[in-house]
């Protein structure tokens, strides 16, 4: 899709799918790291308490198992500024926590993810992927906005099935129980000369 | 217009356009660097939630992409006092997104803003501009402000058509979808002998 | 005023003007300076949440445009106490700004302000000073008071013709644009041996 | 008495009066330094932000007009317990503003407040007394709580007249416009060998 | 009692007396210090603002009153975890003061508190033990828990006629005036080697 | 359980056991510690106060007593993150205390938690476990989920009674009142060449 190869064009961006009243919707995380400040997490784009939790176990997450996928902690513990757009619109839930990890993981790694691909589920501290709402409406607003490759929780694999067969035909879905899986799905392949936007 | 003449004539100002009760209205966004104090933003104007994440994403923005818009980075590492006048009138929402980026930009490297442009426009964590409401008031109550040239949303090149004619013609519009177009718009041109009131 | 008079006896006091349940009346801000303690501002009189962004928007003037003024912003770098007496009376509203901004010039420069002289007026963080409203009843209490001297916004120049004229001949109106040139009308000459409280 | 005897034997101890709903009544404004500690105030006794206000202005004013009153302002940058009970007795208002005046002032100099006096009124940031409410009710309260000697604002002078003359007779009631007199008439004179409690 | 000797075991709880719905009822207030971290108080129990409040009291009091007691003021400039189980129940008021001050002494002096003693009276920051309301549900609970020796405020003298005779014969009933008293009764004697299990 | 065995494969997560609206339920407490950071904990799942204040309870435990159990004190002055999944769920109460305890000790010495054991208790700063709600839901819960072994409190020994005796026969159930005996039933012996994660 044009937008999600726009937005997702620089290091800490990742496409996550969300339920909206009107169904279901992509939206995009974008990651900085500052330079200097203090470190720890600046949260904004109206999130809810659930969701900015969900920013912090994604945070903790890599800082403790990032040496598991190839991310430097120290890359981490930096100021960092995460945003989801549009930044008038209430957001909350736990859904979007595999969507922080792999933002985040791309800002530290300096490697681009995939545009083609969008993604969600919850993920715990230790790393494990569980089971969120809206697979339905979330994978075919995926499909509507013309991603081709979706990572959705291994436990919500069962919702799979009241996806319409020709929209399930079209898109590769990746069921994942655990979110170094989501991660090594998702960036883009180290190329020479790659190197983290803060680094 | 002799009124945003006299305000941005220094740098750190830059004009916005904002919907309220009574149609449109310009505003005006004033920023300072102090001396000394703790790097970080002040927000005064009675500024909403969501406006007062805009200031944070417009900084997040210059500080982590400031080089490749000529804004050094470390020039806005200090304390910032960001304010929007009236000082008893409640404002929010995203819309300012753009015109927080030009102030600070500004700011940071003492180039005044041009008197006779106005800007609306969501801004996100990378730059993009997204669209926003009230195109038509917004750009009526620039016209009414003697304002020559607006910058909007490239999402709400829409929106242009219900302008009266006469007014259309009479302003400059530019449509961006990148905030580093809007900081090359809106900047006055670098002169010798210019520096930063904070430098 | 015999009271207007004991209050601003010392630097760092200055008459403002507000419009109360009863009319208008005259209030004190009386601003002191720490020898210790972090930088920054400590608000007291039950003030309001525009009132308290007033107070900020006078430091950050008086800090980033004192020069231009005689007062040295490495004077206001310290740990300032505002306080709006009387304690009791919630207090709200813009339009002690430029108040504040007298209070704080006249404490960071040891020159008193002048006993006889009482103002009224928003400040923008760039010094621009905005109508405010209750011109008529403030003036009315300045001069029963026994002020003989008051400062207006320009663009409130309107509201004069409100007052009757037999006030209005006792009275020496300023209206004023800048705050500057507020500071320069109310502080008292410098005095051979005047030195700041807190130098 | 014997309850203020015993209370203000150790220096940073001063009697207030205040009204309560059952008529007035006296209490203790207890200090105390500590050690160590971040330079504040810690202010407990369940009171309320009016309250609060005034320990801080009580505290500033000493921090800066001390010297004029024999009061070293380095003893009061520590950290600072100030404590009214009864403790689950929620008390507010400006008019003890003097009696903590006092109180940090008997801690500082070590010099206890003279038993017998008790005493009610605002203090502003220069240390100008205000008028307060409830004379009558406290002046009663101190007279029946044994105290011989009270001060008063001197703008409370018309309420004396209220007073029974038999209660106005056995009492020496001090009418004050400077809080620097409160201090001067309230505090013991130094005896050799008297040190401040938190030397 | 059985329950009071294992929670009394160690240094730094101390036996309470409160009132609840059901009547009295002791409750154990422990305290600990840790190793490293922030000089302070860590308060857990969902404990109301006077409960909060009374144990500041206590440490300030502690902290500046302990050498006349023998209390190493240093030993409390740590940071200090005070619990009152149960961790589910709300408790609030001021009556726990002098149980608060007596764990925190046995803490900083590593002498455990006698088991068969329990106490209730608010505590003043410098020391004055003022009185408390239920003193004789209080008591029946004492000694219904087999406590056999108490500490009230003199101050609650008159209620002890209000208790059964067969209980108040079997309980030994201290009254004081100074929680220095109460430290002194509730400590058991220093014994060789004991140390503070912080230290 | 598969699910128990997967999740406490790491050392830092223990298995806990709930009351929900639909009966009871098991949970897992996941610990972390970060390599850098200020030392004190984050804590995330949507934890009630009750439930925060356990996992302050659990590590001043810990820091204070962990020396008797094997834990070194240092090991856990560091940034914890403790997390409790499902992130959207609402969480509180007392009784998940020695869950916590378990998950820290685990945590500091690399041991993992015994994958066929939950338990359930409230926690006391010295360490005693006090009784809780909601025994015999816990308990069937437990055998649903697969486990084999529970560790219950020994005040709430008399509740197994309503156990059915074929799930109780099915259940080694240990009853305890210092948690320092759940940590030894509950972790793996130490192996050699076994690791702290966070070491
Ligand atoms: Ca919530
Ligand atoms: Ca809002
Ligand atoms: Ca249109
Ligand atoms: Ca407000
Ligand atoms: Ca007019
Ligand atoms: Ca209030
Ligand atoms: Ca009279
Ligand atoms: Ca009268
Ligand atoms: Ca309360
Ligand atoms: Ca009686
Ligand atoms: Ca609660
Ligand atoms: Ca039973």
């Amino acid at each position: 899709t044009p937008e999600s190869a726009e937005r997702t064009a620089v290091p800490g961006v990742a496409t996550g799918l969300a339920v909206t009243g009107a169904g279901g919707d992509v939206l995009f995380i974008e990651a900085t790291a500052l330079a200097d400040g203090e470190p720890g997490l600046t949260l904004t784009g109206q999130l809810g308490d659930v969701m900015k939790e969900s920013a912090q176990i994604a945070l903790s997450y890599l800082r403790s198992h990032g040496p598991e996928l190839g991310v430097d902690p120290a890359a981490l513990h930096r100021r960092l500024h995460l945003h989801v757009p549009a930044g008038a619109v209430p957001k909350d839930g736990p859904s979007a926590g595999i969507t922080m990890v792999t933002a985040l993981a791309s800002l530290a790694t300096g490697r681009p993810v995939r545009p083609e691909i969008g993604m969600t589920g919850e993920v715990t501290l230790n790393g494990r992927v569980l089971p969120i709402g809206g697979v339905k409406q979330k994978l075919l607003a995926a499909h509507r906005a013309g991603l081709t490759e979706v990572i959705v929780p291994a436990r919500n694999e069962p919702d799979l099935d009241d996806l319409p067969a020709t929209v399930r035909d079209q898109l590769t879905i990746h069921v994942v129980a655990d979110v170094a899986d989501v991660v090594r799905l998702a960036l883009r392949p180290v190329e020479a000369g790659t190197l983290a936007n803060a680094a």
